[in-house]
């Protein structure tokens, strides 16, 4: 059994200030015995991609650099592995949405840089972030393999399925997704559905465990143009056939959610829904096509 | 708008009485102003698949034959599109779990053969059925592209996403599922819940609606040794972001199932979140591997 925590957190135009409260809910999480704790897409900093400004790129950062030294001090303090979600700076010009597992000593275990950069109103992110090219590696650390994915990837079978032939012991999802605040409360409930839905169901085709993390609460368009976002929360962790085993209380509020995870499941259920078994690779060939 | 129903029913050992009360349920839900109706999988027969016997052999027939003469008359009267699901015998020792969709005017508009066959305790399905080699292939009707799949194929993002990416317009899944009388009633939970996720997933991934029709009641082990299966039911029609539009109203029940699809929804949803343009084919060649 693994006790993980992911953090639901509110975040502010203040980077210190950020830091500082990640830093104090790591610890709450910690002293409530996760040994596995996952941050939110983008944690340092507001959800910026709502506008195009040059400006931004400022808030990147060198991977190893301040947030991993950082937030490595903490994970050696407390002996517990974080999942980091940062805005790299590889060089001038060439900017990643990065993943990083810090492991429980505080060094870096690895890191993965998001692959499907979404781009619709509110959300250009292409603008801002280079594509990975890291590939679907899970990231081995000392409480298993994890398969760290980063908000749009969530929407991809492929990820997840590429992740869990690579081996992965679990899922993860840091993630920033939100409401249009003009959109009805029908359109609001089937998105939040479809977010849900398409998650769990990564958990239920590949028989493991998935922690997703979201931030919460509203954050205005900086640029004045756009009508915000109304961060949506709900995180949750997941069991291996896709049943819910802890969500946030309260989905507007900041929450410290903890699960026990049995990574035995993954095994067990893959023996009486043995579905890795009987994939048709032999005509899977055009899902690497465009449009057939 | 499409107004399709799908319609989930008890069997019996008697063929012919199946067969009139398939055409009975067909006659209702026409009446009810289906256009595209939905049988569930091997609507001729109990589900033979509990046991292994040579004698079920018998249950199969030729395709062109005589289920798709007596459906096609009855779609050629009552003007419907018609989804069969059929055990075909296509040579001696050659046999294939078959779908096959009737035109409005009677014809038949194509046929799918099962790509992914199980074989677990209750369901020994590699016995009797050859596994497809007609690849995922949408089947053009006066309603639509019918991106038809069969049961064990629901678990799989791979066939799904083939047929979102030939052109299909909505998702067609006729099943036999239950649980064994044995399980907890969590357990039995569990595994509902994860079929209703994974197809409900299926819409949200590709955008397109997703009818899926299970068969009900309990049927015992015709060889005495298993303790039978209790098929769930719970057919429903989804839309393309997975919100369900209806769905049995009683799991134990035969009922019919009518909903009206939207389908400019995809259209409309891709426009939103627009998976397709976004996906990493240059990354996804290790899913033609069965382990990586």
């Amino acid at each position: 059994m693994l006790k993980a925590a992911v953090i639901q957190q509110h975040f502010t135009a203040d980077r210190a200030a950020n830091m500082a409260s990640c830093a104090d809910l790591i610890g709450r999480a910690a002293a409530e015995g996760a040994k596995l704790i996952v941050l939110s897409e983008l944690h340092n900093s507001l959800y910026f991609c709502q506008s195009e400004s040059v400006d931004f790129f400022d808030l990147a950062e060198t991977i190893p650099g301040e947030s991993t030294e950082f937030f490595g001090a903490i994970a050696k303090r407390l002996g517990v592995v974080l999942v980091l979600s940062l805005f790299e700076r590889r060089a001038a010009g060439l900017y990643h949405n990065t993943a990083v597992v810090i492991e429980a000593d505080g060094a870096i275990a690895g890191k993965y840089r998001k692959m499907h950069i979404p781009d619709d109103p509110a959300f250009y992110e292409k603008f801002y972030f280079t594509q990975g090219d890291l590939g679907f590696a899970p990231i081995a650390t000392s409480v298993g393999k994890l398969g760290v994915l980063i908000c749009w990837d969530q929407w991809y079978p492929e990820a997840a399925r590429l992740m869990a032939l690579a081996g992965a012991d679990m899922l993860i999802y840091p993630t920033a997704i939100g409401w249009d605040p003009r959109d009805t409360d029908e359109e609001k409930a089937r998105q939040l559905g479809a977010w849900r839905t398409i998650q769990l169901s990564h958990a239920v085709a590949n028989a493991l465990p998935v922690l997703s993390v979201n931030r919460v609460g509203f954050e205005a368009d900086s640029a004045g143009v756009g009508s915000g976002i109304l961060f949506w929360g709900n995180s949750f962790v997941a069991g291996a056939q896709g049943e819910v085993l802890a969500s946030a209380p309260i989905h507007t509020d900041e929450a410290i959610i903890t699960a026990e995870i049995d990574l035995s499941c993954t095994d067990r259920i893959r023996r009486i829904w043995p579905f890795l078994r009987d994939r048709r690779i032999d005509f899977y060939g055009d899902i690497l096509k465009r449009w057939i």
